[in-house]
C-alpha cells in the first residue's frame, strides 16, 4: 500500500516538545515559536513573520490587517483552497475569480486587470504546487492600480521568483504580506499551522496586536508599555509552543527534506516523460521566472476519464493518487454569487489534474513501480 | 520561586504524540481529537463536541453559527476575556456589557433583562473561575425573549450548575452553545486550545462544516456525500491531532488532577478565611447553586493599594500573584462605543481581584509559605 501523503518526522519534534514543556511555557509565543520566527526571518529575509493556528488564519490575519469591508473586492484564482476566499468573505469581500494559466494552474496574469474597479482591494496570487506566479506582472498591477498583493504561498516553502533582472525573490516576500502552511501535506509540517509574513513595515505593529486577541501583549512582555489591554479586533492566532517545537524540528532538517523531496520530483519527470508526451498527458510545467520546491507531482490528462482510469489503475494496485480543487466559482456556495464568466482552465484543471504520492519516505523502489504502474 | 501557573503533565502526552504521528495523520479530526470528544460528550452527556485551536476560536463558531448581523446586540459582562467580545465584534456586533455580582465577578443576572432589545440576538455568561452564572435565570430571559445563550465555559470545565430542582447539570450542557479552552493556565491544558459544544442540535451539521473550512468534508468521511465541496462560510477550526493526542493524555487523569486541585483550593480557604474576615477582604464565594471546579483561587480587597502591597509583598519572597480583566468597557478599543453606563463592580474587580499561584505540583508547604506571607 502506498498513501499519497504520510508525515515525515525528523526525530527531533518530541524531544523539542519535551523542552517546550519543560520550560513551562507551551502557551502560544513561547521559546520555539521565537525560534521558528527568527529561522524564517534570516533565511528569506522575511521583514516579520508571526506563526498561526493555520493557513486559513494567516490569511484571515491578512483580511483584517487590509481592512476589508463590505462590498470589497478581492481577487484571486478559482483553482485554489477555500480558505484562500473564505478569508476575505468573513470580512464581507466579493470574490471575482480568475482563470488559471493554460500551461500551469496558477493564476493567468493576463486576466487580472480587466477585473479591476473602484471596489478592488487586492489580489491574491497562489503559487500553486509551489510553483511562482509571474510576481513582477502582478506587482505592477498592484502599484498602478494602488492594490494590496497577499501571496497564498501555502505550498510554497523554500521556493523562488526569479524576477525580470534575474533576481531571484523568496515566495513570500515580495506581496505585502504572504500566508504559508505547514499542514501535513506540506514540505514542512506541524499537523496543522501556519505562518503571516508581513513585508510592508505599516502592518508589523497591528499585526502583533491583532495576533494576540486585539491585545498590545507583545509590546507589554517587551517592556513597551506598563500594562496591556484590549486596543483592536483580534483572534487567537497563536499556535501552541507543542506546535512550534514540532515545526522547528522541521526547519532544522529543511535542507535535507527538500534535497530528497527534488530527488523524488526528478524521478518521476525523467520516468514519464516520454510516455507523457506521447499519451498527451501534461506533466509540471515550471516557467522561467519560477524555481522548484518540489511541493507535489502532478500530470493533466485529456479528460476526465482518462485521469479516473490512472487512478483506478493505481488504486488496484494499492496507489493512492488523488485529485485537487475543484473550481470555486462553480462551487455549490458559490455559484450563484460568480458573475457569470467562464473559467475554461480552472475546470479543466478541476477535472483533469492528478497528483502522485509525494512524501520524504517514498522509496525509489516505489516510485518506479507507480511509474510502471501508470504507462502499463 | 513561586510561578503563577505551571503546566502539569500526566507523563502520556509524549506516548500519545508519538502514537499519533506514527499513525500518519497528525493533521486536524485524527484518532485523538475522535477520542476526545467521545471523552466529552459521554462523561458531560453533551450532544456534539468539537475541538477548536483556542476557546477564543470556539466563541467565533458560535458567533457563526447564530448567524451574527452587523449591528446585532449580544450582552455579556464587561469582566472578561477579550475574546468573549471580539468573537461577536469580528462578525459586526455592539456588545452591550453587563456588571458583575457584587458577592461574585460573575455577570449579575438581574441587569441583563433591561439591555434587551428588538436588536439583542444572544447572551454570553461567562462562569468566571469555573463558577456558575445563575443558568435558571438566564435561560429564562432567553427564552422569554427568544434569545440564544453561548456559555463562555473557559475555565469552567468539570463543573456543575445546582438548578432550581436541584439537579446538577455539567456547565456547558446548558445555553445553545458552550466553549471551553485548554490553554495552558487550565485546568486540563494542550497549550492552546478549545472546544465548542453543540447542545441545539439545529447547530451540528452547520457546525461540522464551519469547522472543516466551510466544506462538508465530515459528511463525505462518514459517507453521506461522494464528494466534498465548498458550501459555506468557515475557517480551518481544527486543531493538529497533536494538540489532541496531547489534550488526551490530560483528560485521562482528569480526576487526579481535579482531587488534587480542589485540595490546594480547600488549604487556601481554611488558611486564609480568618484572616481575610479580619481584614475584609474576601475570598471566593461559591453560590449555593454552583459547585466548585478548583479553577482559580482569587481573593479581593478593599482597595487597588491593599492589592498592590500584597503582590509587592509576594514577589518579595519571589512569589508571583497576579491581578486578572480590566473591565473591557473601559478599554481603549471599547470606551468610545460604551453605551456610558457606569459598572461598578466590574471595575471594582478590575482594580482588587489578585489571583494566588495554582497549579498541581504546587505542594502543602509552598502554600502554607504562600498563605504565612500573606498573613503577615
Amino acid at each position: 500500500m502506498i498513501p499519497f501523503n504520510k508525515p515525515h518526522l525528523t526525530g527531533k519534534e518530541a524531544h523539542y516538545i519535551y523542552d517546550a514543556v519543560r520550560s513551562g511555557k507551551i502557551s502560544g509565543n513561547g521559546k520555539y515559536t521565537k525560534l521558528c520566527h527568527e529561522f524564517f526571518e534570516d533565511k528569506y529575509n522575511y521583514q516579520k513573520c508571526l506563526l498561526t493556528t493555520s493557513c486559513t488564519d494567516a490569511l484571515e490575519m491578512a483580511s483584517i490587517l487590509i481592512d476589508i469591508q463590505p462590498g470589497d473586492e478581492v481577487i484571486m484564482p478559482s483553482y485554489t483552497f477555500v480558505s484562500t476566499a473564505n478569508a476575505f468573505i468573513l470580512r464581507g469581500a466579493v470574490i471575482k475569480f480568475v482563470d488559471s494559466r493554460k500551461d500551469h494552474p496558477g493564476i493567468d496574469e493576463s486576466k487580472i486587470e480587466e477585473l479591476i474597479n473602484d471596489k478592488t482591494k487586492a489580489i491574491i496570487p497562489v503559487h500553486y504546487a509551489g510553483v511562482a506566479c509571474d510576481m513582477d506582472i502582478i506587482m505592477d498591477i498592484a502599484k498602478k492600480h494602488n492594490l494590496f498583493v497577499i501571496e497564498d504561498a501555502a505550498q510554497a516553502i523554500d521556493n523562488y521568483f526569479i524576477d525580470k533582472n534575474g533576481i531571484k525573490k523568496p515566495l513570500g516576500s515580495i506581496g505585502h504580506l504572504a500566508a504559508f502552511s505547514f499542514h501535513e501535506t506540506k514540505n514542512i509540517i506541524s499537523g496543522e499551522g501556519g505562518m503571516l509574513v508581513i513585508n510592508d513595515e505599516r502592518f508589523i505593529e497591528r499585526a502583533e496586536i491583532i495576533w494576540e486577541k486585539g491585545t498590545n501583549r507583545s509590546a507589554f512582555f517587551r517592556g513597551e508599555v506598563d500594562k496591556y489591554g484590549w486596543v483592536d479586533v483580534g483572534s487567537s492566532f497563536l499556535p501552541s509552543d507543542i506546535i512550534a517545537a514540532f515545526l522547528y524540528a522541521q526547519l532544522e532538517e529543511l535542507s535535507i527534506i527538500q534535497n530528497r523531496r527534488i530527488e523524488i520530483w526528478k524521478i518521476y519527470y525523467d520516468g514519464l516523460k516520454d510516455w507523457a508526451t506521447k499519451n498527451d498527458v501534461k506533466l509540471p510545467s515550471l516557467p522561467k521566472f519560477s524555481t522548484n520546491n518540489a511541493h507535489m507531482f502532478y500530470m493533466v490528462f485529456e479528460s476526465i476519464d482518462e485521469r479516473n482510469k490512472i487512478i483506478n489503475k493505481l488504486k488496484a494496485k494499492n496507489i493512492l493518487s488523488v485529485f485537487h480543487y475543484l473550481s470555486l466559482h462553480k462551487s455549490p456556495f458559490y455559484k450563484s454569487k460568480h458573475d457569470g464568466r467562464t473559467l475554461e482552465n480552472s475546470d479543466n484543471y478541476s477535472d483533469r489534474l492528478l497528483r502522485l504520492p509525494f512524501y520524504v519516505e517514498l522509496t525509489n523502489p516505489e516510485i518506479d513501480t507507480i511509474i510502471q504502474v501508470i504507462k502499463s
